[in-house]
């Protein structure tokens, strides 16, 4: 018996995905370098590349456009979200309507490629159409001759957005499609252990992403940028956020050990995309962040990790803060589709083991018997407690 | 670094609310061995037991019922089921339905008592309403007179269910309520562990509990013996089944290695509740499976399982054998949500490691420029092949 509360260093799964090199702060899909893909190969790409090993010809890459574009459309017309109302979370909204889709298809598994394409290209049809109906307009049917980021921000808005916006959400898909046995994809690979179908697993999936220790935090740290609100304000905020033992968003993160490589790239797109002063704000925060963090707790080696940068890049192509989870989940499916079809070769349920730390050989006593000792249970855990049999 | 494809063996947690002692043959919630409860306890009873840690008294359990059968009702009319088609998977529609609710209410995080009370109430509703609406019905309003399990089959049929009816779903209920790390838990646990919220766990588990290896295997149960057809084919069919490597359904587990507690209990109501033939077909059936798996595999201790005579004494109460792993989940949904409200004591992210065994050192190259060099990758995962750059 091994036992890793956490799961922390556990390895769970061999994988010719992607991998995160945490002391080194390397990603690594599929043998490029994130650096290697980030601004230049496409989203629908690094899809491929995730799917299939490798990436994809000019032809192969025409003919995945040709199959996933028709695929963005919503049959049931958006059913499950036209019963959602303006305060429902998009990340709830956005697990069920992709829960309905998956039955209605039906995504049965084994999972294919093709049930992996067509929940890829259904994600931002389903956010934007939530967004649409969430504030009374009707959803904006998909454009099948614009890119996956292209279409995403036009279905948002109704207006083919600039191609600055585009190459910045497009860079940031790339950056957050895979990322090793996180905790959303390890979902995914549990739930399709069990031989459960790619839309279970997908559908658990945002679940754990919606957590704010993994997809939710980003919106947070706009939060907090917010609340810091100017440069000048930085360094008494965040003084007083650690004497306070506040915790920092953006900061941190299990694997990584130095700077977190998408981070670095969220960083220079961020220095271009946003307003100076946000820019300026941002940076500030980080760098006087980094410096008190590695002064206060310096074994702890806490840097920048994905979340910060997200925010700023994110902002700046007009994405409202609480889509930020949903644009992360648009993203990672694609890396969750490619896992699950891994664990379908040679897949073994995952079934771990727990340590019982609760009591033992109580007898049971009818209700019409049972008087107020039995509080005593609730109160202590108590490992073997006296039988309480004809008490 | 540990590695544990499948997690066998892996602690991943500790729990004061159930146990499976494998080697023993026993299984323990809150102190009380299986058999303790089961046929003397009610659902309800064991529920509470599960989330409080102790059994109630008579007044609390009073004050249970009170507050969690008007949760049973479905505000919302049962939206998403009213789209589904009838070849939707029960399983697929019980998910839908359960995020639905959850993002309505909404149940946010962190998980408390009755958020659980809540999900554990409905879901025979779910099941119920999704049984008639395909079947062309309106669903049957939740009556409170009623207890969990008569309440669940009269919703089905619109009948006041006969007592033995009830027993026997109730027991059934009882004794399929938790399983120590099993992996529909596992998946909650997880995807709690993000801090994410109770509905989006419940909806994961869900998922991992359709899959044939965990939930969906009792309907596989009833094909199996409906193939074998009669007593006098038990023989040559297993013989035959064995000798082509064909799997029989309903034996072996990841834990036990001697016979399930739960199959003894279930064997015994199935042999009063089913007719003479079948339960003579499914004993013969198991006698005979377990003599020649242990004669022939006398290493792999294999015994019948809980899956065996589930699939019995729900065909007994009259429930259609596609809604076996829903009606599974309406009983391990108590479960589910106790380990929840426990994971977040102490919470960890579980984010485990994996092993990449792909390749590294990969050059980008621009599409225009990629050649048919490339399929060499689709074809054998190279460790470290030569960069392609420039090629």
């Amino acid at each position: 018996m091994t036992s890793a509360k956490g799961l922390e260093g556990v390895v769970v799964a061999q994988t010719h995905i992607s991998h995160v090199f945490g002391e080194e702060g390397r990603l690594v899909y599929r043998g490029y370098e994130i650096n290697e893909l980030a601004g230049k190969a496409t989203y629908e790409e690094v899809a491929y590349l995730l799917w299939n090993g490798r990436l994809p010809s000019r032809d192969e890459l025409d003919a995945l456009n040709r199959q996933i574009r028709p695929m963005r459309a919503l049959p049931d017309n958006a059913a499950a979200l036209r019963v959602m109302k303006s305060g429902v979370d998009p990340m709830d909204a956005l697990r069920t309507e992709i829960s309905l889709i998956a039955a209605l298809e039906p995504v049965k598994s084994p999972a294919t490629l093709e049930q992996a394409m067509m929940l890829t290209a259904r994600f931002p049809t389903v956010v934007a159409a939530f967004q649409r109906l969430r504030n009374g307009l009707e959803p904006i049917a998909p454009r099948e001759d614009l890119s996956h980021a292209a279409n995403y921000l036009y279905m948002l808005t109704g207006v083919v957005p600039p191609d600055n916006h585009v190459k910045s959400l497009d860079t940031y898909l790339v950056l957050l499609a895979d990322h090793g046995m996180n905790a959303s994809t390890f979902t995914a690979r549990v739930i399709a252990s069990t031989e459960s179908d790619l839309g279970s697993a997908v559908v658990g999936a945002i679940g754990a992403l919606k957590g704010p220790l993994h997809g939710g935090a980003p919106a947070l740290v706009m939060d907090m940028l917010e609340e810091i609100g100017s440069a000048s304000n930085v360094r008494p905020w965040v003084d007083n956020a650690l004497n306070t033992h506040h915790k920092l968003m953006g900061f941190g993160h299990r694997v990584y050990k130095t700077t977190d490589p998408r981070a670095e790239v969220l960083r220079d797109m961020a220095r271009h995309s946003s307003t100076p002063e946000f820019f300026q704000l941002a940076y500030d925060t980080e760098q006087y962040a980094i410096q008190e963090l590695n002064r206060r707790k310096p074994d702890q080696r806490l840097y920048t990790n994905v979340e910060f940068y997200s925010a700023a890049v994110l902002n700046s192509v007009g994405l409202p803060r609480d889509l930020y989870p949903a644009t992360f989940a648009v993203s990672r499916v694609a890396g969750w589709t490619a896992h699950v079809l891994e664990q379908g070769i040679g897949n073994r349920l995952m079934r771990p083991q727990s340590e019982y730390v609760g009591p033992q050989g109580l007898t049971f006593t009818p209700i019409e018997q049972r008087g107020m000792a039995h509080v005593y249970f609730a109160r202590s855990h108590v490992t073997h407690p006296a039988p309480l049999g004809g008490a």
